[in-house]
């Protein structure tokens, strides 16, 4: 049997996820040759389960990270090559869960009897119109904005996958809905809108705007983006906030707090280098200067962005070059490294080398975060020096966004402002408990504290 | 105390239903005392549930039926004249149902797991994406579209309340939503379009259509709805279908069935009136005609619709003048009643005589099915021998447009065609026991052999 030559960071990225239902001799070692076989083809293993036992044989359920079909079928074939194991059969597990969809809509109220549908529908129906008919306001009340967003995207830039068009990207808000319904009893709902047109966009939301208590942008491109969310926050008297954005530049910020904590620094004496001035990379820079974090630097793929530079500029840009860079450097991203407290990268892959990281100042924090492949590895960052690393598998933005919305909608916000953001981050960091940079993402306590922060924070 | 001398009729239409919370000594005849009372003041009751008795004392939860707050005031007035009889508490239970909307969003599977959040979102979801991506197909099995309609209106036609505007109308859709949850786990999302211009809703819709595997268009007024359906229909892949028209009409057409077998007819050798050529006279007239009724003349505001007339015609009108009234007619609607088999009322209250119901033929079949308030009360339609009588509070869309869409959904229609309808009241009339025109609205088995019947239609 042939193994492929392929590194397991390679085979690690964008993983899918199988179940291996195998049936094993029952003796001493058998798991651990099937384990070990599988490791040895650089292949991740999640879970395993003992699922049946019989006198002769136990049947175990195993997690493998596959990154293509052929990998999968290596695996098998190396885990049925193995005398007393046999391959029983190979579920995929994410398309078992995708399956229809991973959310629904339900009723809350069983009904049973003809009463129930006159009070839900007609003729009940009709004095709950009314009374929002002479009082508009009453609508957050009786009827279920209060608890509704769009997940609005017109899919050019999802995940790591670029644009795959509308379609393609509904399990991503599916996903996304899922969460916000789990932790922020949010009742999300996907919007696909099919154009790469900035007024379209922005007209078509604007027009079915009346139905959702808030709108959540996700995985549209740069620059379209920023045009899209700031017209719509000014046209719409609810709370718009793009979520690869903000969510990420929230959850950033948070770990961020945590690692300054850490190693004894202060937001006014760290300096920072960012690399990316795409979605991401401006919120982030935006969300560390209101944190109080002066001196920061931004890169592109054309170097660092400075006040008078004229190649590849947008109107973002020349914002961030009014706004960071006090010294208005001009040197590459190699030099720009050298002594600098902090790194966040949200570029592309392997951007930065263990040399830049040696050059940062002592105990310096570097977040990788592009997505599946960061800037460096984070075990390189950390040989070379890092006293703190991140990387994209470690931030996730749904640790910051169904509270920031919870929030958002139980103080009828207008806006999901930085400031309400700066209070997420705050608690995520406040409840992080060492070695971890924040808090369980599953708690659900967790997301109703941010919602309370994010709350008063709007209030104020 | 004054009792207003205002008759059950009047009250009963649109009634807001309260439920009153009322401590009675214990001895017989108290509460027979109470309801009777509210019955001297022309007031529906409903259900009455004993709800604590201590030694002395029963409290009692007594539901009525009232036409205002000042009706209400009287009700809760006359109760308390009684000695021995106290009114705890009023309870809206039409606001309580409806407070935060009827329906939620929520997620199929739990999220108790990294490895959850992994699967339903990134890295795992990536795999899902690009599956869509290579086969667009295969979206209906992989995400919620197959059971996602969207219920789209402008808010310019709802209930009996007219163009109330979108927000206004929201409880409606919820209301809908909700029933299509309970009745055909169908997850519909309310899209509320801020819009009275028909190119505008059409195109709103067109761009959002792929978040959605069908489109139930909602009060929205004529004749705008009948182009804005027609052009949805004919761009889209999906069904799309107006529930006013098609949803009403499917449903009447079950009840005709229903009575036409009762009282010894056959499609063909019935002559029908139609009074209103809106939305939903429209609509019965055509599904009339599919089921082979042949002599239908339809009414509107100006009289009989014929080839050659001009006054208030649009295309919608000529259409029926080319495939209705056969011998032309152009006489009133009083003298079109005359020897009638069949009339139905989709138009304004009491715009029908018993002398016109006496005029038809013998066993009549009247339908008044205005709302809130018939085209002549079907007590009236009885004693001037009608045979068979249903109003709107009878017939309720609600019978048949959640197997109807599941049956499309299910059977990857393009459309909702006039086959499938007719394939859906044929059931409808099916399962109907005497001397109930239609079956238990609340059966859950009956809508889905609706939507098997729906399928099977649809694959023919």
């Amino acid at each position: 049997m042939k193994m492929k030559n392929v590194s397991w960071q390679e085979r690690y990225h964008a993983p899918e996820i199988f179940t291996l239902i195998c049936r094993l001799e029952d003796k001493p070692g058998m798991l651990g040759r099937v384990i070990s076989a599988i490791g040895e083809s650089n292949t991740h293993v999640g879970s395993i389960l003992t699922i049946g036992v019989d006198s002769s044989h136990k049947v175990r359920k195993i997690r493998v990270f596959c990154s293509d079909q052929e990998h999968l079928a290596e695996v098998v074939s190396i885990i049925e090559a193995i005398d007393g194991v046999e391959v029983l059969e190979v579920i995929d597990e994410v398309m078992e869960i995708h399956r229809r969809g991973p959310i629904e809509t339900v009723s809350r109220v069983k009904i049973d009897r003809i009463s129930d549908l006159r009070m839900i529908y007609t003729p009940g129906v009709a004095s709950v119109c009314k009374k929002i008919e002479s009082d508009p306001e009453s609508a957050y009340e009786i009827t279920g904005i209060c608890d509704r967003v769009a997940i609005v995207t017109n899919g050019t830039a999802v995940l790591g996958l670029g644009d795959i068009g509308v379609l393609p990207s509904l399990p991503v808000m599916e996903g996304k809905a899922a969460i916000f319904a789990e932790f922020a009893n949010i009742s999300a709902v996907p919007v696909l809108i099919e154009s790469k047109d900035t007024d379209t966009i922005v007209d078509t939301v604007i027009r079915i705007a009346k139905s959702y208590g808030a709108i959540q942008l996700e995985d549209i491109a740069a620059p379209e983006c920023f045009e899209i969310e700031k017209r719509l926050q000014d046209a719409l008297d609810i709370p718009v906030l793009h979520d690869d954005q903000h969510g990420t530049a929230t959850v950033a910020l948070a770990a961020l707090i945590s690692s300054l904590k850490r190693t004894g620094r202060t937001a006014e004496n760290c300096s920072a280098v960012i690399l990316g001035a795409g979605a991401a990379g401006v919120a982030i820079t935006k969300i560390l200067l209101t944190y109080g974090i002066k001196d920061i630097v931004v890169y592109d793929s054309c170097g660092a962005i400075y006040r008078g530079r004229t190649e590849k500029m947008n109107s973002v840009k020349q914002e961030l070059a009014e706004i960071t860079n006090p010294d208005n450097l001009q040197v590459s991203l190699e030099e720009g490294f050298k002594g600098r407290d902090i790194f966040i990268g949200v570029a592309r892959p392997n951007m930065v080398t263990k040399d830049m990281v040696r050059s940062m100042a002592k105990d310096s924090i570097v977040f990788p975060l592009s997505n599946p492949v960061g800037e460096i590895d984070i075990r390189d960052a950390m040989e070379a020096g890092a006293a703190i690393v991140a990387d994209g598998r470690t931030l996730n933005n749904a640790q910051a966004y169904p509270g920031l919305f919870r929030g958002a909608l139980d103080a009828k916000a207008q806006d999901i402002t930085p400031e309400m953001q700066l209070a997420c981050a705050l608690k995520l960091a406040e409840k992080a408990e060492e070695p971890y940079l924040l808090p369980d993402m599953l708690d659900r306590d967790i997301h109703k504290e941010i919602a309370k922060a994010v709350a008063e924070a709007s209030r104020k």
